[in-house]
């Protein structure tokens, strides 16, 4: 056994990025805490993005978590409206990789299998099945739910890997 | 007059992310620095962005420029080209914004016809005119100029917007 690993889990979006944080205990799993970062509609694009990255570099030195995950919302989407979601991606990606964390990265349907067991599962039935493997975050706000997930699936991955790794 | 302004340029890329500075004394303008940030290709994503945002944080602790501009890179490109795009911008806005300075951003048409006077002129055309209006910037590479063309563009609108300032 590896011991207690803690997780951060962020699904960024420009209007808001949520995160979680979970222990993985083994295969076992537990809530820590979970949020929404919403900047304020009047600030300007990059005052945004400077208040998501305070946001996520606070929760870091908060929670001290060892390993970060980001989700990688899939691009249904207008190439200037991909751009915009990539602007939050990036300041996602930056804050852990800014502290020394590793920082992992997870294809939406990735998510939605590894926590519902279906890559199309609905966001509803994503919210319910955290609420089933983390009893105690209860309810929490769809994007925040989602970074849970997020958690959760690096929690399983990384978890083969080093299944993989042992049995090398 | 509003004495001396010294303006960050950035021309921000996954691969490379150019950058120059420039000071403006009214119309007239005169060349600093410039040059290219080119993270390691063996870097994750997330570390890229890191070595991005700390070549840009660098910059601003060395160069103490007083506003940045940032260009929009138009996005002629896929969906998934635009989130990586995107990832590398947000990173871009969020260093100046972090410094505490005002981040303008000009889509690239501005920025061309702002230096050229057309708004669908070539790179080469760009790096020429740069070094006509900046001379002793020399050869630069092509991010390099780029990103001295959105300073340069700052500049100019900047001005602008003072003297409908004044005179309203």
């Amino acid at each position: 056994m590896t011991g207690v690993i803690r997780i951060l889990g962020v699904d960024p979006g420009s209007g808001a990025t949520g995160w979680g944080v979970i222990e993985a205990h083994g295969s076992r799993l537990s809530f820590l805490s979970a949020g929404v970062i919403r900047p304020k509609r009047t600030l300007s694009r990059a005052g945004r993005l400077a208040a998501i990255h305070e946001g996520l570099a606070a929760l870091i030195a908060e929670w001290s978590p060892a390993e970060a995950a980001v989700e990688e919302t899939f691009v249904n989407a207008s190439p200037r409206d991909a751009l915009v979601l990539g602007e939050a991606r990036g300041v996602a990606l930056l804050a852990p990789a800014l502290a020394g964390l590793p920082v992992a990265e997870y294809a939406a349907n990735t998510v939605k299998k590894s926590v519902v067991g279906r890559g199309h599962a609905e966001k509803a039935q994503v919210a319910a099945m955290v609420r089933v493997l983390l009893p105690t975050s209860g309810d929490q706000a769809a994007d925040a739910a989602d970074a849970l997930a997020v958690a959760i699936c690096h929690a399983h991955h990384r978890g083969a890997q080093q299944l993989l790794k042992r049995s090398a």
